[in-house]
């Protein structure tokens, strides 16, 4: 039975992530960490009699639990994770907003801890396996482009884990030649580069968030697809790190790490 | 019942056309042109023993067919062509090769001879029927994008049908706003833009030529997709041109539009 | 300019629809039809100053209206449809429910006042496309088969739209032979059988509404597909409708007729 | 460097193979066993001069080669297998046809012998890597369908990948409810079932074969799909085995085994 704290547990993710430990047996929730909440309006956020609520990051009893899951804002992020780890508490974190240097240097922190945690850009565990089945297919396959499709309204292209899902298709795959005589007749078709690694993005009002990679070989394909239909996917993913994070005795970088 | 002649009979097209042909109860195929057919050969053509056969366009005796199926080569079908309007023969035209000034010149030869005929680049009724669909779509869904997917030795993009099926869907659709803040961090991700629509052309070992037209409207989405596995796919849509070309009154472009 | 009263006005499908008539320029909305709407209560529901506010049939001042735009319940839809015609509306109708009989009886109805109405049992411009283009494939391609993927709390299948769909197919396609030599080791694997046409129902969880229909010939394919993410999409086929209802002289069931 | 013996050299397979060891580097053709093979013909079948030709089993040099590559036919492949084994051999089998009796005495024969070997139902690398997926996956999706589509020739349903595919996810899925008020108004139109696991099977003309896995969870779906346009794909998966099989101590079963 571990014990886990939430910080930002009233805005729209860490509501998910109070119902998801809620409603799991052997996580307890026994803390909060939220600027604004008011004791008075625990039962509104689904915070059980017991549950402690702080409302600054110097305000927390450090005993009062296992497990730190953030799900606040960047500029509050490294702060609460060192807390965590200087106060022997694992930290499970969807925040996104570290920079690289907070990222290494929290990592030698956990290393001197000997403590596990997670950081997880991407919760929803079909993007998770997604990257890993596509790094592990490209061994095989290392003919690859991928198509990311997204709502009209996402303005940046390609997708964080269209990117991401490239990187990793290029840490595994053979040196590998692309054809030389291509032509476009039209600027843009053959879609972006990165490392011989082609990606599309299309922005369609209606679409989600969805990525497919696609692979081929003499006489046959493999395709990898995933939908995100609603943040609800995400807390799958949050569950199993829960879980998991107790067998770590380090930081650990990304959800498909630990599968 | 119609009889027909094949003028490139015996090359890869031709010869699944002798076939079609010779499958089919209400026509005849009783001449074939092909430059250097031997007689002794015809059976190894699948060619019976009624089947005239012509070496030049000059030996063509223009009673012997109602229509004219082309399956020759650019540099002949012009004056094929011209030869089969000329002597009431119906043009159905599969090979590629004439300008634009020529395929006007033949429609209005066929205006006033007031014989039909059919000029397609392409017979795949899958291919056909996506353009048609993807074009009425369009007037109910003006956001689309289109990806065409093909073996890894095609050196241009986008494919010939990819940029139709742009063209037809610009026809049609209401004036469009593509998203002025959009951003591409990794250049041409965003694909090819024809008139606001955007074309992604993948390129890849093991496939075939396959195309996906991409619609997304509020809080929903349509997709056309076609597969070419084979040539023989061709022969259904030349099989539904040698039954309406009857119907028609001028030289048509476009199997589409008799459909 | 045509002026609307929508029946239903406060339900979920309502809502969207007083949205909707109040976004439109050719389009007044002058009253609604809601059992318990207080007049207080009106722009909680988005109602302006000048919309009527009937709570029952009978107070309904039929000069209010060109148009009666039904999202009501099963049990009032009948009497509402008539009462519109009876009163020189035109009735653009959501809600299900009619009987077949009644069906019938409201078009007589309206061939004898020479009144325009649609009835739709979807007004999702993905699925009515995907219906009038699948009829119009079938033609050419008289070998089919429909997917339908629907969450997994939907307990019947097949879907209504994949049932539809696959009665306007068997309207078209050739008379057509099934592999009589098919066997299955797993009993209902080649899925459902309407007249020949196999359905297959996936329920998954994550999954909402969704719809593909696949056509097979020699050396191609064609599929076409749907996906339903949000009720929202009803929303462009209600507009179509209220655009074109006055083009019409009688009750037409299905919005794929008037497209 | 290896040396490789293909039994059943001419055959569609083995000629294919043939081609392949023909392109590796560090393996090389030695010998063939091929009944009907005159020493004559080796040119057309793209054997060199070195290669040794063999007529029957009985007349094999058994120090002839490193690898017994087996592309032959049911009622000889138990035979041949086991005089590789008995001669030191490492068997590589693309043969179908053994019984489960005679796999387990083949293994058993390795295993005394300390010789690695490979037996393949599916040398396709697409199909092998999606059955590996898809048995990762559904530890953290247990709700889950598969679709899988063939030519319309194929008589039998489900194929052997998608019954294989489910086997595997069966072995690790959580315990699993399905929907129990999940209702049919059209036999067979949820598929069939292996141990709650739905399997749908489509046959169509055009389609050659075609596999889906259909994942779906709270707010997302992933999907594994895998196209195999060529029995050319299974050289891949040759290839693979080839290289890997000196690694193994025993004869394996199932090509995802040693990825």
């Amino acid at each position: 039975m571990a014990n886990v704290l939430i910080a930002g547990a009233t805005g729209a993710m860490g509501q998910k992530a109070v119902d998801l430990v809620n409603s799991m047996a052997n996580i307890e929730l026994t803390a909060v960490l939220a600027p604004h909440l008011m004791s008075a309006d625990r039962e509104q956020y689904h915070l059980g009699k017991n549950v402690q609520v702080f409302n600054s990051l110097t305000d927390v009893d450090p005993s009062v639990a296992d497990i730190w899951l953030d799900f606040t804002v960047p500029s509050a992020v490294y702060d609460n994770v060192k807390y965590a780890l200087n106060n022997d508490m694992m930290p499970v974190v969807g925040t996104t907003g570290l920079t690289d240097k907070q990222e290494t240097e929290l990592i030698e922190l956990s290393q001197q801890k000997q403590l596990g945690g997670l950081i997880a850009p991407n919760f929803g565990m079909s993007a998770v396996l997604l990257m890993k089945f596509a790094r592990e297919a490209a061994k095989y396959f290392p003919d690859v482009e991928i198509i990311e499709m997204h709502h009209a309204d996402k303005k940046d292209a390609p997708s964080g884990t269209a990117l991401s899902t490239a990187k990793l298709i290029d840490q595994v795959r053979k040196s590998h030649e692309s054809n030389p005589d291509e032509t476009e007749s039209l600027a843009g078709v053959r879609g972006g580069d990165y490392h011989g690694i082609k990606i599309h993005s299309v922005r369609l009002p209606g679409y989600i968030a969805h990525e497919q990679v696609l692979f081929g070989g003499a006489g046959e394909a493999l395709t990898i697809r995933q939908d995100s239909f609603d943040r609800q996917s995400f807390m799958s993913g949050v569950k199993v790190a829960l879980e998991k994070v107790g067998n770590l005795d380090h930081l650990v970088v990304g959800l498909e790490k630990i599968l």
